[in-house]
């Protein structure tokens, strides 16, 4: 059975996490090998940098520095994690990726996305998600769920309007790359959503 | 007085800390504010990355990732310490810059240098320094110098092979921008390599 790399995208509070856990269980059951990771992170470099990127201690930290950080810990993560997981036939579910950057970075602070471009053609080669689900939601929704998890990081104390610019950014992206990506309502009960995840992951089930 | 951008580079044991506490005290003489820093570093955020690149936990790092958290914290640095100082009026005294990114992850591991020059002119545009002394010494000598200072980091456990080609780089770099780079001989005694720094900086003073 072949290895896919299924991408979990998506603004604040939009449920990735429990969807993932959902996935890896369904995947699992119907035999597949699941490796579940999430960006910024998934390696032990990753992690630390994750830590200096969500941490407040560098609030002033410049776009550029933000960046370069995000594909550093991606670049770590595509070659000691991601491609030795395909290649070994894993499912690989991993929460948040490349699209994010786009939005947040791209689309949030403003940052060219022809810069960003040319970092993911170096970081990934021609790695790509096989799928991508973006769940989407309106932005005050998701705010608001996050807030109920506690205190919020570098990312989250952002002002509406960044996510809304982001989320701008990832529903074009995933419009204009159907063949990739799903748009999923996430406003919807969590079950819900679940089956309508299950649905998709289905459809490439049959795919192999 | 114009503020001006002065970078002290070379191979393991060259002497760039203690030439740079000499240039410091020399210039302050003659009236001149100094900032003294260095690369990897610089800013709260860089001395982070740098230890993260120096440490031995992430030996495995991939040299994209070591390439791009190099770079992360030279934004960092060059948009909140280095342009800032200069606009002052300071002289900025810098040890390590990006000539040792071409000659570390450039000559020594291999990067494309054109991937380099991307990274170099996105995170500097058109700052380069006014002036870099390339403290230059055979890779043994610096190497046995280095390794009388305690346990060694990161690069320094590397063969001498790769820092035979970091040398290489650097010197192919000073010698074709012979308007920028000065190339010292660093394998004499430090009070004689002070007096030729001393010799180039008063060039320079006189400049203004």
């Amino acid at each position: 059975m072949l290895g896919r790399f299924v991408t979990v995208d998506g603004g604040e509070g939009a449920g990735k996490t429990t969807q993932i856990a959902f996935m890896r269980a369904y995947l699992e059951r119907r035999g597949c090998r699941v490796m579940a990771t999430r960006e910024p992170g998934g390696t032990p470099l990753g992690e630390e940098i994750r830590a200096l990127l969500l941490g407040h201690r560098h609030g002033g930290m410049t776009l550029t520095a933000e960046t370069l950080l995000m594909f550093a810990a991606r670049a770590e993560h595509v070659e000691q994690v991601i491609r030795p997981a395909l290649a070994a036939g894993c499912w690989v579910l991993c929460d948040r990726f490349t699209d994010a950057t786009y939005a947040y970075q791209g689309g949030g602070r403003g940052l060219s996305l022809e810069r960003i471009a040319v970092l993911e053609e170096w970081v990934q080669g021609t790695l790509r998600p096989d799928l991508t689900l973006l769940l989407d939601l309106p932005v005050p929704t998701g705010l608001t769920r996050a807030g109920k998890r506690g205190p919020a990081d570098r990312f989250e104390r952002e002002e509406v309007e960044f996510f809304e610019r982001a989320r701008a950014v990832y529903l074009k992206r995933a419009s204009h790359d159907p063949g990739r990506c799903r748009i999923v309502d996430a406003s919807r009960p969590i079950e819900i959503v679940r089956t309508e995840v299950e649905t998709v992951l289905a459809e490439w089930l049959e795919r192999d």
